[in-house]
């Protein structure tokens, strides 16, 4: 029996704290009136026993129909052949665009003050082709791709995120410098795009330089968007700078609008289910969706619920520094709203 | 008429700053009474006019010969098809393994205190293979080539690098769970290399990990060596920890024994000829060239020498918020000698 009036998102709560984490967001949800309906899907390192299976076709199929969803964090099958579940959804869905804001968390203290960061990760393609072999015995080659397709999608979808969000300035972030054909193309890709937003300030970074000029000073930066390892290695160290991939939302956009948004921290099997986990990175992975899909208003206010409970400082999680347990947290969440 | 007793060092000084730097250590080697000869050779970014050489067979020889050499910034030749200077050197004279150690540089206040690392980066293959191509219009691909050769021999390098300074642990940078054989074969060497120094710590890091991990806590690693591309985005992150990579010491390791210091900061053709520029860099590289010569009282000597110049705060150039030429500097370290 399904409400037409609500919107309909697929769940994979994952592995380890990710049924508690999962928990924290339904509840936070159902206090703040979104008018969401939940599908939960199992996908994670436990397969079908009989058909070995670690990703249902419904799983698949229900993020399709919805075009949107939120993950917890999956640990990879045990096993030959499995690759990680995260690239498997990654691929499988087209999630071209893996947006990570980054900002500091009021309250919270970390060397850097007032960071405000935005990565655009290409997510398809790059280092991560998947295409590797070996030549002779002790030498091995990895394939970089980079196509004017995807490069132009996600310098297009930057353009666009910084336009609709008031942002001043997008950096495409390279080693062109070195690998003249592919990052070049990847640049070449941006320029075309940033003509067509004069009103965005554009510029060039080398990946070293910009690692650098990230710990001095990351103010230096807005928008980043680059390919595919280098936004990995680049929103890690940008969730660094404020205390950690346990407090940094993720989303990943695909074509046709679906959005998939993620915890990108582990599965913390050391804490699972003892009620310990924090359950940030999720709840402003939310925050996340909810602003793919216009919801702004519940998405500001579970963001300054999360923050201002985090800032008051009373409950917070043992990563934080704490003594709370997820629930408790969870509720002076509720109670924040 | 050359001195037996002196070690004869080739040194290119490079282009921009690169003389009045290059001065500097002349002057400071001297006062320190390094039985030194210098070996001047000019490689930068003016070509032959007859030629369009920009590297002449001489240079590359002197160091061959000598098997030691210092070098200052060099700016890229203009024109076509001209290589970075630095690519072409490290190719030309097989410069297999980048050392650049990272310390906190007291009294000179960053967020961090306590940095004290050491990155040994392969320098030879990887992404920087130069190997690319258009597979066809809008898709092009970069090849990163891993061979057991150069990285059991960084690894080797790094090891032994450990054990020879006293460190405890080296830490292998990757990112095998994707480029499972690239960068797998990577680490099954490092592990192969690890096994006969059984009193090094060993362990595996992913890279995007690592970065986080140090931004938040540098204290955590001690020797790191990895991959081409991995050095030099880690590298520049960890100078950026403690000031810049005007501070940073780096040098590259031969077959041979062969090795070539150098300061990896660029030309700053802007304050070029106007005695601005800061010679740490290069001081520092000097020392790693002593310290790779076995010259470690000397290297003491001037490291010191440097450092409590800094300390002191008296002099120091703009770069470091002071109002120091490089002369005045260059005299106030030559007078803690
Ligand atoms: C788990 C791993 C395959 C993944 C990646 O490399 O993309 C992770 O680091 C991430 O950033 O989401
Ligand atoms: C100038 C550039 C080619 C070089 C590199 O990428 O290796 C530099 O960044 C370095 O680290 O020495």
């Amino acid at each position: 029996a399904s409400d037409s009036n609500l919107i309909r998102v697929t769940l994979f709560p994952g592995d380890g704290i990710g049924p508690e984490i999962a928990e924290s967001v339904k509840q936070v949800f159902k206090a703040a009136d979104v008018p969401v309906e939940w599908e939960e899907h199992y996908v994670g390192k436990e397969v079908d026993p009989r058909t070995q299976s670690f990703l249902t076709w419904e799983s698949l199929e229900s993020v399709r129909r919805n075009k949107v969803g939120l993950k917890g964090p999956m640990a990879t099958p045990i096993g030959k052949g499995h690759r990680s579940l995260n690239l498997t959804l990654r691929k499988e869905l087209n999630l071209y665009a893996n947006v990570r804001p980054c900002y500091s968390l009021p309250g919270y203290k970390t060397k850097y003050d007032d960071v405000d960061l935005i990565t655009i990760r290409e997510n398809t393609e790059g280092e991560y082709s998947g295409l590797e072999h070996q030549v002779v015995r002790g030498v091995v080659e990895s394939l970089k791709i980079i196509t004017r397709h995807a490069s132009l999608r996600v310098a297009e979808y930057a353009f666009h995120y910084a336009k609709a969000h008031g942002r001043e300035r997008v950096s495409a972030i390279h080693k062109a410098n070195i690998m003249q054909k592919t990052d070049g193309l990847f640049l070449k890709c941006c320029r075309e795009v940033a003509e067509k937003y004069p009103e965005i300030k554009y510029e060039e970074v080398v990946i070293d330089n910009c690692c650098m000029m990230l710990v001095k000073n990351p103010s230096l930066f807005d928008v980043l968007v680059m390919p595919n390892l280098y936004g990995d290695i680049i929103s890690d160290l940008c969730a660094g700078l404020i205390g950690g991939l346990g407090l940094t939302p993720s989303c990943n956009i695909g074509e046709g609008g679906i959005a998939l948004a993620e915890a990108v921290h582990g599965s913390a099997p050391d804490i699972a289910g003892q009620n310990k986990a924090n359950p940030t990175a999720l709840l402003l992975s939310g925050v996340s969706m909810l602003r793919h899909l216009d919801l702004h208003d519940k998405a500001d206010k579970i963001q300054n619920a999360v923050l201002n409970t985090i800032a008051e400082g009373k409950y917070r999680t043992g990563d934080l520094g704490g003594k709370s347990t997820t629930t408790d947290f969870t509720k002076a969440i509720c109670d924040h709203l």
